[in-house]
Parts: structure tokens; sequence; C-alpha cells
């Protein structure tokens, strides 16, 4: 899919791993701790601007004003711990300023185009973007994403697929001659790529591709063809009308022997008048959920021949008479898995952040009915129901927005390593990040759109801005893995795991604590149901459990009779569940962790530790059946669990405010009238209807053409 | 909201309420029982064309052939059970095909189209329709809603406000004065109208709006005023463009006192030229979220003056010289509420039922990875993890659908009763269809988009369905009462009733078994988990106990010190939880009832039983702690509820097909390339792709206007 956001976040350290020898033209540096620098060139960068000093020129809604000053903390010192530190946040804010204030970068509100008008104005704001950032100089990748993430505001940054995959590609899999070659054009945007791997009829698994690069020794080239319907290449972002190039994932064919899936570059449109070259059936897939003014496409070849020296041989090669060169190892790719996966997770969060930030502030903004006879109708987010909607997606987007932190850090400390070849620790990482993978997009998916349905009627406007977040967040669920193919991969690895542990190895990393399944604790002790070291032992519990019975399941199934292939599939069910409650448990144990970080302001660590608490406390009602079933808790315990959420809610109910603003996202990037920051919602909402489309006239002009004749013709008839 | 494709059903039934004197134009007839009649005009209508008819003639997959081959039973039978017969059947196909086979209809796929333009196609459609509808003198209520919902297709038909709201209002709301002014012109679409309620501020809470009407005793006139920015009118479907009237809900002020909202006919656009009237403000809101050919609008007034003769004064009048007169009762409105939640009961499960149609066809026809090494790709449908994420939302729509028809049917029984006035049963029916509407349209919504995303890829695109039928379905989670207020309301009925059992009353109806609190059974009894008996049971004591709990809550919060509303709203997350348990409960009994219908075929009472136990046995399992908690269930219970969905789901998988293909759906309404009754998916999936508008050029005239000078300047700086 046009995952090009996501995976744009993902160049910024896969340059690093693609290009050892310090080649690469981006620099890279770790979200995570490292100060940023001052810029030399940033005479042009306006002054650091925080959402407040913004906000201190407008009037600000009463009732949101009231929430800002009521709260207890300070939100640029949460904002300065999500971020990484208040150098890094200046920096990122001093970047989105520019770009959002930016004149050139103004036009009509996308959701006012067709999908063509949308596609032709990102087209044209990606061409100034390019130029501009050439001109800015900017050249960290961490800076470059965060000026392009603005500039894409609510939608993927123009030339994605370029930026995140096919450039990446080069640097990682092209020989020296090959990036010799190619490496300035692309990099110079005079040819503009893409990658093309799923096709039709094939997506999750890459040895089903159809598309064949059969070798002909004769003339030293490789001919490619598109032998089915099912093997049209389909989804590819920027393929459709804007790429020229592509890096094509084909079956290679050699002397008649296949030898799956291999990388080519490949020209597919004309460098002089930009048509489909001879042989090439390339377009667009139509409209979609999302994504609007992508131009994900379809692509098909008719003997299409490229030299030999098109294949990306830094690994496998193919020798002039036609001998194959197994690459070293396979399990490389993992490593770029990983990051991008770790990747899909902080994008989760960051996702739900941005719905749980309009919802909360619209709710403080919009009353509504009457809780008490005679008095004013309420604030919505005083309805305890409403609270029980949004504060448990607030805590899980900032339980997610750490996870992925954690999951970029743990990658980066093996990063090392790992491009060394040393793979040891990949598939425990690989098993981990598919896991969260799948949970976090599948709960940001349910959490943004539960956010949408608590702004009521006004959420479903587009000028809620929460369709569009969600419509480009939901793909995060299939792309790069299927979910449930993600958590049936963890479930794999924990199952080997297990197995391990029962064979008397010893577990290291996410799964050690799969080697001391703790004993059911006698069901008439107490527990503190708000003790963070409670709640990681009962989701600890909980997880080891589930895979001890998913195991157990899995001997039965064989035992019963059925192969090893039938027994997983029948065993599936409980596997997803047992991967899910690992997954769970690490989110929780991670949020926990990092509040014994020493730096942590005080006056912020009472509100995330309520949130920690709460992000555990729902993860544990809303399962509680996982945690009785064996008397793990009792009735008692979940009650108990019940009340402390309402005293949660409680007690966040006036921090919640600046516990969004915290996540500091610009109204730019928000896009959306029910979220802005000063609250003024109704009257926004009043001026951006009147600009939209069908009021360009009082009469719509298909008012003279069907409406008219008609009431007219019924007239003369009464 | 533009709900027009909801409410269109509901004015079948809405005009027996309306018209008790037989006035009414439209004929009603319940869609339960009663055989239709043959009609005399039928020489247009096509002959009888069952799916498998029409599919006849077409080359079909051939997975999806065998997979029809191999059911169990003829769907046919299946069909017959949910419509009601195989006359209705008949009719209800022969007026499908007319719809859908009529070349008048044909246009260009919404999805290719702007907002604008869809607006425009479905006006012209509409203004087509009514006159055909006219010709083919389709008089009876339920003909003209299946005709009306084939010409729709995935969307609303046009004039739905017209048809459902504003015609309705004036038969149930107008003085016999009022009808002589005013039918004719909009029965015969001299005017047309819509119902102006929700404003920009205002939803719910009806007595919280905004509009005044002041009487003028002077003129004897009403003056229309919207004094603040969240008075608009906000929402009405059809009001943006389209209309020339409404009825307006507005706040009566005479002599400087309120009497509240009350229902006014207004005039906001001229009869000449179309144009706003002086001092009418009215306009589109802008696009949204699904319903993108509905122009929903926004309309205020500056001293709009009205006779007095436009306030609509069936019930409550106000005399010349300014005299209220009060309504006799104000509950009568109460039985339109409870039709129309029972309507989107229907609705909710038709919509599943679509979804899920789509996605069981495609993953039978949809191969994917390797499950056996060597063997081809398996359908994806026998993957046990798909199963289990189709087939619950598969018994859920069965569920559904069955509990909709219970709703009128009770309905219709007590609607004689209700229209004179005697409106004892009323509380019970209003709490019942409230907790039902959100149950179902919540749960619709969540199944839809877990349907689309077991489509993998290809779910996303437009050519699927399922994003456009999920944006049209999603607002009923709001229209007609947010669901969280509607599980309120049955949580007060359902406290009340508590109340009165505690004090000795004996309840009836839908709440008798509040006053029969089950025993815990002894921990060692073992339960046959398949035993609908056994299942009902224990969705009963689950529900009791949740209300018995949610009343000890509320009392507790009492005792700690609040008043009646704050304890009420600290307790309002128990209390919501125990109306869904009382509204799952009621799905469960009345499907398992309907099972013991003396005339269900026996060849298909074994497969609707499985689908029983499954929906069953997955609310079970998908809310153990519930049956947990206090040990009603067993650990032991749950996990032999877990073996049993599994086995549940290999008896149900050789069905699914044909369980899809009796909900009787045609392409035509299906609008999914994944979904067709043929099975043809991929090559209709290029062919719709290349129809698409980026594809009207190969090369895009964008890149001549940006992408050429770009690369050109590029290429020269090299």
């Amino acid at each position: 899919m046009g995952h090009s956001r996501v995976i744009d976040l993902a160049a910024t350290f896969l340059s690093q791993q693609c290009c050892p020898r310090g080649q690469c033209p981006i620099k890279l540096r770790s979200t995570l701790r490292a100060p940023l620098q001052p810029h030399t060139h940033t005479k042009e960068l306006l002054a650091h601007t925080s959402l407040t000093k913004m906000a201190g020129t407008r009037t600000v809604n009463p009732d949101l004003r009231k929430e800002r000053e009521s709260s207890s903390f300070d939100p640029d010192k949460i904002t300065n711990f999500l971020y990484g530190g208040p150098e890094i946040v200046k920096r990122k804010r001093e970047l989105e300023s520019l770009a959002l204030n930016d004149p050139d970068y103004q036009h009509e509100d996308l959701n006012f185009l067709s999908n063509e008008q949308q596609y032709e104005t990102q087209l044209k704001k990606g061409i100034l973007m390019t130029k501009k950032i050439q001109k800015l100089n900017l050249t960290d990748a961490q800076d470059m994403m965060i000026y392009r993430s603005a500039v894409g505001g609510s939608d993927s940054p123009s030339f994605g697929l370029h930026v995140s995959m096919f450039l990446p590609t080069l640097y990682g899999q092209a020989t020296q001659e090959q990036k010799d070659k190619w490496l300035k054009l692309a990099e110079n945007y005079v040819i503009i790529g893409t990658y093309a791997q799923t096709e039709m009829g094939h997506g999750t698994f890459l040895r089903g591709l159809e598309t064949t690069a059969t070798y002909d020794p004769q003339t030293q080239e490789f001919v490619i063809n598109t032998p089915t319907i099912t093997a049209y290449k389909w989804w590819p972002g920027q393929l459709g009308k804007t790429s020229n190039y592509c890096v094509l994932m084909a079956q290679l064919y050699i002397h008649g022997k296949s030898y799956g899936p291999h990388p080519f570059m490949v020209q597919i449109r004309s460098l002089q008048d930009h048509k489909p070259l001879p042989g090439v059936i390339v377009g667009d897939i139509g409209p979609k959920f999302g994504y609007g003014p992508v131009d994900n496409g379809f692509l098909a070849f008719h003997n299409v021949r490229i030299p030999r020296e098109n294949m990306l041989m830094k690994y496998s090669k193919v020798e002039p008479d036609g001998t194959y060169v197994k690459p070293p190892s396979t399990k490389l790719a993992y490593g770029t898995m990983v990051l991008i996966r770790a990747n899909i997770v902080m994008n989760s969060g960051r996702a739900l952040a941005k719905a749980v930030t309009i919802a909360t502030r619209y709710s403080c903004v919009r009353r509504q009915s009457e809780m008490k006879p005679g008095q004013p109708e309420p604030q919505v987010l005083d309805y305890v129901t409403q609270q029980y909607k949004l504060f448990p997606y607030l805590a899980a987007a900032y339980a997610f927005w750490l996870t992925g932190q954690t999951m970029m850090s743990v990658y980066m400390t093996f990063s090392s390593q790992i491009s060394k070849g040393d793979i040891s620790v990949l598939p425990e990482l690989h098993a981990l990040s598919a896991g969260l993978k799948a949970l976090t997009s599948w709960v940001a998916n349910m959490g943004m759109e539960e956010c949408r349905l608590a702004c009521g009627g006004h959420g479903y406007s587009h000028a809620s801005g929460l369709p569009r977040h969600y419509a480009n967040q939901t793909p995060g669920a299939t792309y790069e893995g299927e979910n449930t193919v993600m958590m049936l991969q963890t479930a794999r690895y924990l199952m080997k795991s297990y197995n391990q542990s029962l064979q008397g190895e010893k577990l290291a990393g996410s799964v050690a604590y799969l080697s001391s399944v703790q004993p059911v604790p006698a069901a008439s002790r107490t527990r503190n149901m708000l003790d963070l070291g409670a709640l990681c032992d009962a989701f600890r519990h909980r997880a080891a459990r589930l895979v001890h019975e998913a195991a157990m399941q899995l001997r039965n199934e064989r035992q019963a009779g059925k192969d090893q292939p039938d027994a997983w599939n029948a065993t599936s069910v409980d596997l997803v569940k047992a991967a899910m409650a690992h997954s769970q448990y690490f989110v929780v144990k991670n949020f926990a962790e990092r509040l014994t970080d020493s730096r942590l302001d005080s006056s912020i660590s009472a509100v995330l530790t309520r949130l920690c608490q709460l992000h555990a406390l729902h993860g544990l009602v809303t399962n509680s059946g996982d945690f009785l079933e064996d008397g793990y808790l009792t009735g008692t315990d979940v009650r108990q669990a019940r009340r402390h959420i309402n005293t949660l809610m409680a007690k966040l109910r006036p921090d919640a405010v600046a516990l969004v603003d915290a996540f500091d996202f610009p109204d730019g990037i928000l896009n959306s009238i029910l979220g802005r920051y000063d609250g003024n919602v109704y009257q926004h909402l009043l001026e951006w209807a009147k600009a939209s489309p069908l009021n360009k006239t009082d009469v719509h002009q298909s008012y003279h053409k069907y409406l008219k004749p008609f009431l007219e013709a019924n007239r003369a008839k009464l």
C-alpha cells in the first residue's frame, strides 16, 4: 500500500544499516537521547513557537482556558519526556512552524477536492517541498522527516515511496557500480522510483509472487513478464502516474530453474515524455479508503527486456553465463522488518494520540444535555461514560508511544551487531516487533473510531479531521504484515521458546518469563490492584498461562492425529490470543519501567503513573476472563479494579487537556476544527462549511438542469 | 444526519400510525407474515430472477461453484425464512430486478466522482425514480421501499428525508386544514421538504434547542430567529441545496414565556427561482464520512415571519390571541421512536450481512500463503483465524436480522393499542428498542470493519464496496439517539424495574427475569455448553447479576453522599454494562426461540442452530469474565465453550457461502467486486481500475504542469 508515511520514519534509521561505510547522504540520529546540535543554516527558521505561545495571540475558548489553568503540571515537561528533551522539542517546533506557516504550501482543504485534484495538489506541493528542503539545506534525516510530515499534514508527504523505499533499497541492495549509475539520478529526482512487490493475487506470501524475470544468456538480459492477471503488481504508492522507475520484485528463472523472488531495477516510463515504455502496462488502481492523493498503481509487463546489470546484486548475483551466486544470509532482511514495525508501533501511538487530542479538547468545548435540572448543560467530558471512552485510549496512546521508543532503542542497541552479520538477537526482536505492530495498530484503529464516535454528529464531518486520520491510519493493520499473520509469527516464537524452556533451556529477553510460570496464589490473598508491580505480575501470569495452554492445545491436536500444519491451524485462535497477551504484557511492563527513569520530573510522574495504572487496569477488566479463568484473580479483585478505574478517571479529568496538549500536535497537523488548540469550534465549522464546493453558488447548477423542470412539471399537473 | 435509508424503512410503518382513518396514500403491510398479493400492473416487471438463475448465464469462479455444490441445504429455504415466505421473496426479486436492470439508472461508479458530482448524479436519478414509481403505479409502501433501496444501491435513495420524515410529519402532526393545504403539493413534489431539528450545538437534548419561534399576536405570525451560531440547524439531509420547505423544530415563545420545542412548516427557498427567501441562510455542511451524494445542510433565520397557521397543530395549538393549548400526551412520540429504532436494528443486521457476504465470498476466491509445503495456496476461509473473524459476525447478522423482525412484530402487535392512546406498553418497548438499537449498531460497526480488514489489501479499495458500506452505516451509532445515551435509557428502565421487583411487584415482558435472580450453581456442576437452554440461562443470569450490581453501586454512591444525578453519573459505566448484557440476553433468547418455529424446514434448522450456538458461545467467551466473576461458569465451562466454537466453525465452513447467499443481496446492491456472486474478482478489479479517473490518459495532465519542468530542471543541474 501507499505506506509512505510509515516508512518515511523508517528511512531515518534504515540508512544506517544500508550505508555502513558512511556514504549515505542521509545522516542518522537516534530520536531518543542524542541532543540536537544547533544548525548553522537556521536563519530562515522561525523562532521557537510552542503551542501555548501561538495561541497567546488568539482568544481561547473559556472552557478550554479553564482546563489549562487548572491542570496539575506544565505540559511542556511531558512533551520533553515524550520527544527526548527540550532541545529536540525546540527543533521540532521550529521545523513544524517553518512548514506550517509557509504560504507557498497553503491550498484548499483536500476534503473539498476530487481524488484527481488531491493528487495534483500534493504533487505540486511535493515538488515545492523537495526544492525547499534543498534550499534550506535540511540534510539530517530526522529534520527532513519532521519537515516532510508537517508539509503533508493529515496525509503522506509526496514522493514518499521514493524516499522511503526506492532510495533505501538502492543504498542497501545495489552494488557500488549500480550505485554509481543510479544514485545521483535518484537523489536528484531525475528518476523517480517506487517499490513494486505486492501483486493483485499475492500479498503476505512473498514466495507466491508470479511476475517472472527470466535470464537470457544469449543477450545477457532478463525478460520480465506478467504471466497472469493475478501477477499484476498492485498497490505500490506513487506507481500509477508519478514514477518512471521502480525496484521490481520478480521470480528469477535461469535455464528453466526458479531461484525465488529477487529485486530488479526497471524503467517503466520514458524520461522524454513520461509515456509507458513498450510492453509496460501501468496505471492507477482507483479510489480507496484513505490515501486520497496517492496514485497507488498497477503494473504489468509483456516481454520487457532489461540488462543483466539491472538485477540488484549486492547479495545474490547472476553471472553473464547464467551462474547463480547465493546470498551470504537470507535473514538480514529481518533487521529492516524489525525497524519498519517499530515505526508502525510509534505511528500507531501518534495516530491514536491525534484522535484522542481532538476528541478530548472537543469534549471540553461541547456542552450537552442536562445532568442536574435547571443547571447549564455540562461539558461532555464530565460524563463518566465519555471519560471511559477516551481516557483508556489516552493511556494507550502514551503506552504505545513509549513502546515504540523502546523498540527503536533496542533496535539501535543491536543494530551495529546486526549490520556486522551477527543476527543472534534478530528472531527475538522480530517476534516482538511483529506482535507489537499488530497489537498497537489494531488498538489504534479501534480507538480512533471510538474517538470519532465520541464526538457525536460532528465526528462524521471531515471538518473533525477524524475520518481522514482514521482512513489514513487503518492500513497499518494490513501493510508490512497482516496483523493476524504477525500475531502467528510471534506465537511461533513463543511456542519454540516455551518448548526450549520445557527442555531446561534458560530463556532470555522478552520471553524470559516463560521459564518460570508462577503458581496461582491462594484465593484468599488480597491485592492492591493499583500497585504497578502487582499489575505487571498479573499480565505476566496471564501471558505465561495462555502460552502454556496454547502449547498444550497444539500437543492435543497432534496427539489426536493431525499433522503439524493442521494442528497449528486448529490451534491458531488460541495462539493469537497468547501472542496478544504476550504483547500486552510487554507494553504494560515497559510503561511501568519508563516511570522508574530517575530523570523523570516529579511533577509529572504522578500523572503518568495514573495513566499507566489506568492502562493496565483497563486491559485487565476488558479481558477479565483471562485472569479469572484459572483463579489468578478473584471476582473481588476485578470489582476492585473497576472501582479504581473510576477513581483514576476522576483524578485524570482535570489534567486531560494538558495531557493531550503535551503530545504537541500543531493545528496544521491535526487538521481538525473540533480539535483546534483555541477551541473556537463552532464559528470555524460554519466558515469551513461555507467554503465547501456545493456552496459556491446559493442555487446549485443542478437546480436548473434537473430540479426546476421536475418541480415545474409537477406544478403544471396539479 | 442524512439517515434517509434508515427512516425510509420506518416510513413503511409510520404511515399506519399517522393516518388512522385510512387516508394515508401509502398502504401498509407487515414485513413479517402477510403474503403479497400479485399486482395487476406487473407487466412491466421482469420475471422472477433468483441470484442462482442470474449467475447461470455466467461463468462462476470454480472455487465458489464448489462451495455452493457442497452446501448442506438450499439457500432459498433460508431466504424464505429470513424474508417471510416465498411470495415475498419473489416480489422482492422482481422489484430489485426492475430497478437494477433498468438502463436509465446506470451511471459511473459514485466512487469515481467528486461529492458535487455524486449529488448531481443521485438527484438526477432520484427525479427519474420518482417518475418511474408513479408510472409503475407502485403504491404499496413495502414495494416502494424495496424499489427505492435497489435504485439507491450502496447509498440512500434521493428525496429520502422528504419521503421518510417530511411527509410522515405532515401526516402525523398536521391538522386536517393543514393537510388540505400542503399534502397534495408535497406528495406531488411541488414542494420538497426536510426535517430540521438538530442544531450545531444541540443534538441529543431536544430541550436544548435554541432556534426561536416567537408569537406576534399583532400580526398573528411567528417570528423565527437563530439567536446564536450554535443555534444553526445542522445536518438535516437534503436541506443544503434541494429542499424548498422544511418542518422546523423551534422553541415556542408566547408573551415572553417559553413552551418548549414545537414543529413549524417553513418555506426556505423561492418556488420561482429556488433562491433562499429573505432572512434565510441555507447551505451544505461540507464533505463528511459517508453520505457523499447527500446535501446535509445548515439553516439560520433572521426575523423570518410565518403565519400562525404554519405551526403544526394537531396536538399543541396556539390560538390567535396567543393562548397556548397543551397536547393530550407527550409520550405519543415514543411510538415513532420505537419504530425507528426497530428499523435501525433491522438495518444493522442487513448492513452487517452485506459486509459478511462480501468477505465470505472473497475469502473463498482468495488463495493465500502456504499451509502445507508444496501444496497449493489454500482458500483464505480455510484458515481458522479467518473463520473466527467472519463466522461470529455471520451469526450476529442472523441474530440481529431476527431481532429486528421480532421488534417490528411486537410493535405491530401493540400499535393499534398505542394509536388508540393506550401507551402502557410503551416504556417497556422504548427501553428495549433503545438498548437493541445501540447494541446492534455498535456490533455492526465493529463487524463491518472486521470484514473489511479480513479482505486484506483489497478491502481498502472502493472496489470492495466495504469502505462505502461502512461509512454509510456507521452513523447508525449516533443518529436517532447516541448509543451511550440509548444504553443509559435502557438502564434507567432496568433500575426502575429492579426496584419495583425488590418491592415485590411482579415484572412482565423483557424484564420479567429480574424478578427471579437465579442462585449461582455449585462449581462442580457440569454443563453442556452447546445446549441453547443452558446458554440462554447463562446470559439471563449475567444480565440479572449486572443489573443487581449496578443497582447496588448506585445505592452505594447515594449512601456515600452523592445526589442522584452525581450517583447516576458515577455508576454510568456499570449501568451501560448492565443494559448491554440485558440487550444481548434478548438477542440470544430471541434467536433460540425463533428456532422453535414449527414451520421451520428441518433441512435448515440444523445449520441455523449452529449459528445460534456460535452466536451465544462467542458472546460468552468474549465476555467470559462476566460469567466467571461470581462463579456462575467455571474455567472448565469456558474452555469447553472455546472448543465448541472451533467445532462449530468447522461444521459451518462448508455452508458459509450458502449462508451468505441466503441473505439474497443482488450484486447491484452489494456494489462490490470482491463480493460478486460469480466470484470473478480479479478481472473485474482490473477493469474497474482502468476506468477510474486518473487513468483517462496514460500520462496525467499534471505531468506537463508540474512533473516535467521539475524533472528537466533536475537533469539540467547534473
